[in-house]
């Protein structure tokens, strides 16, 4: 697969760009995105060479870390966090099976990637330790996931916040990370439940507010959107939805190993 | 993801063969099938157009059957076996979490994706059940995971074929699908092991007779082939062997995703 050519022009940076958002929906089919994608990109004629090199968001040397919560975190080893590339520092969930991935393709790419995922975290809790676990790492590319605690704790009356905060929180920690790390690629994945386990119709339509949210969040920080809930929407076809997430908002290994898939389908890894 | 043109002409069909080698090349390093795959390919500046639809040895509307041992068989259930893509029948390996990968990506491909590995098969147990297990579900793409048997019920004291008869059975069974069904493309997996559980000095170097003549079959067959040793020998850098197989035979399920993902990526789905 063609690597991200490390100096590429801004033009083929919005190039690639909008193959990393014409990916995502051809296997997903949001034709908003679509229509916004086609409308801001019109370097597509011009750079027909590019599109080989910049297929992929992840580029030899990078620093890749992912964020989130307790889907992000699964059971990862905090004694070893600062080690990159390593299973225990990684966790068991879909990011330390995205990283084994990258890793084992591109042996020679000089990657280094972290999981700095706590369970439990609602948004504004990764803006108190965002100094330490993401600025001061300085990633070049940044993953977060992140949400389902924000209404989750919600419901169960320890929190009372809506989608209106999450989503100002999300864009203000955004803007926190570009402002200290100006080059950073994002890739924002989008919060999912499965309808089984914890997960009932007190969860809705509410929840669909968060989801959408976070994909407004995506579409004007100019992020990479990576839409879990299509995925799971669809993957319930194939294998009950406790198959993929006992509890409805954990994955099984299956769930995240289709995560991770996706994941990497999209950022083009 | 650009789909395979169905009615791909010979030309782009060895285009995309070529295709397939040089993506497993670029990572994995097999430079004497590089050299191979660069001297029997003379079309490329001759089908700039075809490169972008065959990149995928997957077609709409096909039928793709898992074939091979207990690592493809993963306790699916023999009763619902005829039912194409689904959890149950497909079981809980790599198998599965390939055909999910490529269910969920290409919902409108009509895709119809089986399993009929069986635990304890070695290459001559596949031809006897050939016919009804094979030959009468027509597979468009017919993947095959076959060997680790060979040498272990050897090893064990209950079996004396060497990897001579293991690469003659295997071409033989080749040769008689290709009679039956004269387009299937073919998928020939590298057999594996990882160095812990079971597998001691005993297997070496017998074990890597059994790989390479998996290869030279996958070779001279003109198969796809999935290096898996070649994945798994890079993963242990990175988690200890009994993470990705506790017995060393057997994947965990961090090692069917890792599987999962290079089948895809080798056939390009």
């Amino acid at each position: 697969m063609s690597q991200g050519n490390p100096k590429a022009s801004p033009s083929a940076s919005n190039r690639r760009e909008f193959v990393q958002v014409s990916a995502g929906l051809t296997a997903f089919g949001c034709a908003s995105i679509a229509a916004t994608a086609a409308t801001t990109d019109t370097s597509s004629e011009d750079h027909s060479t590019d599109a080989g090199e910049s297929t992929s968001l992840i580029r030899p040397g990078d620093t890749i870390l992912f964020q989130g919560d307790s889907i992000t975190d699964v059971g990862r080893d905090r004694a070893t966090a600062d080690k990159p590339n390593q299973q225990a520092p990684l966790g068991n969930g879909y990011a330390w099976l995205a990283a084994a991935a990258m890793l084992v393709d591109r042996p020679d790419d000089e990657l280094k990637i972290f999981n700095r995922g706590i369970s439990g975290d609602k948004v504004y809790q990764l803006d108190d330790r965002w100094q330490e676990n993401c600025l001061d790492i300085k990633p070049n590319v940044l993953s977060i996931l992140i949400g389902v605690n924000d209404i989750w704790h919600k419901l169960k009356g320890n929190y009372d916040k809506t989608f209106v905060e999450y989503e100002q929180d999300y864009h203000a920690l955004i803007e926190r990370t570009k402002a200290a790390l100006p080059n950073v690629r994002l890739v924002i994945c989008e919060p999912f439940v499965l309808r089984c386990g914890a997960v009932d119709d007190k969860w809705f339509p509410e929840f669909d507010d968060f989801r959408a949210a976070a994909r407004r969040v995506s579409e004007a920080e100019g992020a990479t959107f990576v839409p879990f809930q299509s995925m799971f929407d669809r993957a319930i076809k194939h294998a009950p939805a406790k198959h993929w997430a006992s509890d409805g908002v954990h994955p099984t290994n299956a769930g995240a190993a289709l995560m991770a898939h996706t994941w990497l389908r999209t950022v083009g890894a």
